[in-house]
């Protein structure tokens, strides 16, 4: 393999979130493909997220928090994606990305760098 | 030192919120004194639980996800003492808990069993 | 409260293992009754650990690596428990813990230490 | 640097399973030439997972759930290709990433999107 | 089990130094005995801390961060008896829990108040 | 997206420290620019590094332990770069990162790879 693919581990997150939505539906159709539980999980993880006594785009916040603080990228951006279709503000989103912060320490700048990157291209919160 | 002061790893817990929230401050004020720094960040972590885009008992719900994903039983005590005094509700608390739960899996079970026994010793939590 | 009922961190585990299954089935009770996802969630851990393609005694080794590694020191307990009723051997299990010690390092040793002494009142691994 | 090397988040894994094994050989060989503690412990890790009580395909599994926990993606890729040499079948890894899933929550998902698809291209896990 | 026996969360630590280093000695002895790889474990974890490149009491020093970043609550009793014993002085403590606090976040904050009321009990960092 | 710009995950790092030391800043300016509580976390992030009871030098290499225990890749890259610019010797970074191997286990061992290749392509760490 050639080095030169080697990304530059502080990138501006490139790829367009259309690409990255198709490829995420991708992976979990294969995964649920795999055995009943995975689809079971997909489940449960659904219901969590329903709007109940807590509006959804709150809901979106908490697992935004939830994928900072396992450092998972492409949580992050799921999250993201979802606070960008639930009308979440750039303010809001940047606040809760600052609790994660104070929370977790400065280990998690370089995923609040690409979070930050990734909002960018969002259509409502790359405006803002 | 006798074997019988060790607690069962599952209990209930038994002191009271009061007490829990003296202790934590005679800690704070000790680690304040050790050092400028400690102070400082204090303020910070202050600052980023301030009502702004978000309402302090959002944000309260954001440090209870934080408190969770790191395993951190005082920070949960702290976060659900804040959630009641901002009125936050039961259900809300129990959805959060649940989004922490599919988020980081059965391991934060016996948390979650603590964070549901200190809430039913809070004033308003503890009652509904 | 009294400093005097403050536990030897390092403590042998003293509770007897059948007073620490009586007090988890309680809080999962109150967990469970808590709300509807909490239920769906536990189902789902349990067919997790059915056996299929893997024994059930190979699945709790599975379940014990898992809580290691979170450092649950009652997920532990509740896996070590299973292994005694499943005919799990000391050695096997001995051989386990040190994959988990070897992959997460000397940090897991204090949890180390208290799983070998909880194991020791177990009904078949303690004989051995 | 261009922006164009940046990998999609959520990609296939691509290389070849025997590029992969080349370069992490090259590596810990690097590795174990800047200091005998390295080698030393490369021994250690390499004891662990011998034959005892517990067969080394199982031992391999329990290495696999060590490297979902800790975010490994190396070290998933590692353990699958010991699980296809050990003649571990694939409902039996399978089963092994749904104890993960469960125990660690919705947090691994990218990371076993992407054992599956590696998995998918070694010799025998990948035919099954 | 009587529920009194529950300690506060937020204690301080009322053990002397002295029955901690004792029951931790058997515990590593218990442990030892358990298993061959166990015994190789401890003596590959001596080896990184003997004085070479750096001085013993750095070594300690970094020891204390690897502890602290893995909530290791006894790992950081250890870590700070060894470096009162290699006559670190109470500000370079003090400054290394910064750089963990900075690091990892508010979520320290628990342990870092033990750690602060244990230093106070060793023979020479208690007295500073 | 082609699949062709998938990286290998056990890659040497390619890109040069001084590519990286300019995305890096253009990250956290972007991320300062966002809000201001990021600005004084940078603030208080870079006072725990200052010298004080402890050299430089000392809280770059417990910085570099932060970023192993936390596998944040780019931290670690970070305090190398850091570490070559204070004039700490091969040597002492050596046993910086085996303290992290034997603390945090086998699943430190890619980032470790990664570590000294990056260390190679620095100034004076990469002579020696």
């Amino acid at each position: 393999m050639s080095e030169s693919t080697r990304p530059h581990p502080d990138h501006a997150a490139t790829f367009s979130p259309a690409a990255f939505r198709l490829a995420r539906a991708e992976g979990n159709k294969r995964l649920r493909g795999s055995g009943e539980l995975f689809e079971s999980f997909f489940a449960l993880d659904g219901a969590a997220y329903q709007a109940g006594a807590l509006p959804v785009a709150t809901k979106e916040l908490l697992g935004l928090v939830v994928s900072v603080m396992k450092d998972c990228e492409e949580c992050v951006y799921y999250h993201l994606e979802r606070c960008d279709e639930e009308g979440v503000s750039r303010d809001q989103v940047v606040e809760t990305l600052q609790i994660a912060l104070v929370g977790a320490g400065s280990v998690t700048v370089p995923l609040l760098r690409r979070a930050m990157s990734f909002m960018s291209r969002l259509p409502r919160l790359g405006v803002s």
